[in-house]
């Protein structure tokens, strides 16, 4: 197995028309816009893809849509993680069936649980995976912070990286740190405006939400890292820094960073807005800021 | 809908063999042994009984089960709370057809949400409910704590009553006045310690994890409270305090309470202690320390 | 030194004309206020007396005229709380001088420490103290959750209580546990909501922020515990509760139960509402809000 | 007033023989090895100097005996931040006296607060301060991570810039975005591994602990960032995490990084390794670990 996860891969929007109907022009739509935009790989069924709100059925379908569309022009990875063990494995094994190329195992969230716990987990899970795995730390969502340990664990049990959206950059150079003697174990990072400073220190890329929108943004930028054309980083990342500020801030959701992308792509023509439960779609007002807000990111671009 | 809920509810434990097997001679143990201690009903699929580490199939094999076993003696009250509204409108139509009486419903728990959407999303999901419910508060594993406007909203929509597992005494006084003339909401504590003084304030009832081990004692303590009993209650409340001190207290997992739990029954030779993953079962030591305990409390009874 | 803490004890409110100047009449007014309403004691310097904003000269000022003033009519329990060890003795020996009759200690707030740290620490400042000492959890401001094991120690090193404000319910009904059989250590609740059934379970008063405004009605409500008259304890509470929906509920600041305190006491005449930094004295909007809640308690009781 | 912090600016230790003794040979000792060290300016009294556990007089001292040894080679900064507002005037006025350049401001710390509050006692506090400011972000210790909307008033009140030392990198993205027009405005961190990110996007230095320990190291990590040599960067960044790794992580007190890091200096034979209350100095191995620690990184400088 050679794959190595790495570069600007997004996690993926899943477009729909209602919570038990995939928006296909959407997903074909999308799909386009991002391999178009020269994107390294697609990460779906994550957080962003609002995974743990759809149906099992509904996420087989749209992990064989998605694969089916990329046709294998970049690797596709598939969220797995779930609170059900077998539930989990029955999604791995059908991404498996429909061509994807990794899975992403997140602590299953529903129970706090301790790091041993969590390794223990691993190594029951990870026996039984069809396809590869990337560990995936978001603290925010599955209470757990994964220590060094445990990284280290899922690392002996093959894990091919770790995508950390805790957005604590101290333990974003300590797993750097920790990992700088095996290159090929990708370090990701879900907090986009990490990302310059983890390519430049030996990192690998990131699974930015951002590049649902802007994908040409964020591989320029990852290849301005790549080749430490500082002056570049500096101008691209004023562009994300307007993301934050602008798309990313509308509302008060916690999860506004997901409906403002999915708002943003429905401005662009892209796909439907729909919001699977608990979630729902900007108000009128919402999206014409976001409408605002798309037309000022465009012209610094 | 004459439905009150009230008294002892034990958080009934799921006895498995494996991940993918029910114990079902366990379950028909534990409905006896709850059944004969006199509880008032029994909540099934709850954060005790392990529900989100289960699949539908298993979910749905064990309402089956255990409806017909205890065969319309006590009500039923079925957990379907999901991260997918489908998954749980799926839950609850089986739990309908089975013959259970009510449903219980908590956040969606992956995404962190506010309020407002908390209540648009009780909004949907009551409307398409087959059964009544009694809305749950656990902020530790949900990551909201609900407000007393989202409780007034849950009552609006038809909610039977609420469980309070926040462990927060002022939420539950504050619930107590809140509702205080409204008799038939059913005000039901999920921390088994502050029974006595709910009842006694004019709250009806605890869903006690511990009443799993020792039914009778819980309902002895609510008898107690019930009649104002304070010396009655205090005495009881020691066996209580030292479940707390003693078997709820084993190794160091958030959820050792109720693998320790799980661990009593199995010594009582009434079930299995297996549990799904992410948990896992004690250890010998660890076992020989419940076991102890178990014949410690004894003495108390 | 024969001295037990218990029944009311208001953690009276320190009267300011500005941030250097005491009101006098203030202090006077509210000394004579509480006693006549029947205290059992009075703790000065505490949080709701905002002692860490107020500089040494001023807190020895207040301390010496409290004293005289009370005149050895009831306990007067002396807050020595400080960040600085040395300040701390400055204080309690100020105390000792002035007649007071204990110091109250709470883990000194800057620096998160650890139980051990906490021990030590409690270990060198009570040698040296010139007065016997009540231990105060409140970890809201401290940082530090007392454990049990510390509360221990610092019975060991001679305390005659412990006052909890952690609001945590379970961790009350821990310590009654645990000192069962000290029934000379005090056990005093911060949490005005849970004295009847910390009285009622063996503990042994309030520091009542709410008796500053109606002495009488929180000795009314400890009697009635005391005697455990359910009833009338039922009745006394829905005006408790009614202060924390109202007074207690006035703008945003995490301080707002002091400030509204403070601001009660002044519409009632007994004291100017000048706050010490950083804390700032209601608007005129909001003081109508206090004024008005003020009657509707006054015909609750 | 034309002072600009930036920068290496170690936040000095306090050498202390007791309590209520400075250990003068010890700051004698100190500044001369952080001054040929090359640092830009020293910010005594702050969290790693453990002001708040000092009583006022020895602050004073400190205060006194510091500016007088430096002797104007180098701007001295001088924490002022107090629970009580006259306090920290008092302070404030010394530093004036004793010939200091500016004094650091965070929130008083054992009320939480708004940041109205906070912004209202910036206007107070700014109005009667004899010398400029630099704002203080430490909301581990303070309990209020201050908004931008805070910084931008301290910054209309005249402050010269923000310290920040929540840890947050995505918060200093943010400051270094709001102020990118307002070069003067210093933007400062405490968190040392971030410092080379923080000036080649246009920050102005560090208030680095460990440049108390290793002058020259965080020098040169300066200077190679300000010329954009990410060479030197990457490598000498492997001694600051070192550092983390070993020095900041020995024992398991939450302020372990600053009883490190003055056991470090007492090996070095520069200063004492007194702990005001409430630390403690490291037990015998832990300085053993200390001594090895030290040894392992002077190998890679």
């Amino acid at each position: 197995m050679d794959l190595q996860i790495k570069g600007i891969i997004p996690p993926m929007l899943t477009p729909l028309d209602s919570m038990a109907d995939i928006d296909e022009k959407g997903v074909r739509n999308l799909v386009s816009h991002l391999l178009s935009g020269g994107v390294h790989g697609l990460f779906i069924l994550g957080t962003s893809g609002e995974a743990p709100g759809l149906s099992y059925g509904l996420r087989k379908e749209f992990i064989s849509l998605t694969c089916e569309l990329v046709n294998k022009r970049a690797p596709v990875l598939v969220g797995i993680t779930d609170t059900s063990f077998e539930g989990s494995l029955e999604i791995a094994n059908h991404a498996k069936e429909a061509g994807a190329d990794a899975v992403v195992v997140a602590p299953p969230y529903y129970m706090p649980i301790t790091q041993k716990e969590m390794q223990a987990y691993l190594e029951n899970l990870s026996r039984e995976l069809p396809l590869p795995f990337l560990l995936y730390n978001i603290p925010s969502h599955t209470k757990l912070h994964l220590a060094i340990e445990t990284v280290k664990k899922a690392k002996e049990l093959g894990a091919l990286g770790i995508k950390d959206s805790s957005g604590d950059m101290l333990y974003l150079y300590s797993i750097l740190d920790e990992f700088k003697d095996s290159p090929n174990f990708s370090i990701i990072t879900g907090t986009e405006l990490f990302m310059p400073e983890l390519i430049m220190n030996g990192g690998h890329g990131a699974i930015a939400g951002g590049a649902n929108i802007f994908p040409g943004l964020f591989v320029d930028l990852y290849n301005a890292a790549k080749q430490k054309d500082f002056e570049k980083v500096a101008v691209l990342r004023q562009s994300v820094m307007k993301l934050y500020k602008t798309i990313y801030n509308v509302g008060n959701s916690p999860a506004k960073i997901i409906i403002g992308t999915k708002c943003a792509l429905s401005v662009l023509g892209i796909c439907n807005d729909y919001m699977a439960p608990p979630l729902t779609r900007f108000s009128a007002s919402e999206r014409k800021k976001i409408e605002m807000y798309l037309g000022e990111i465009k012209e610094l671009l």
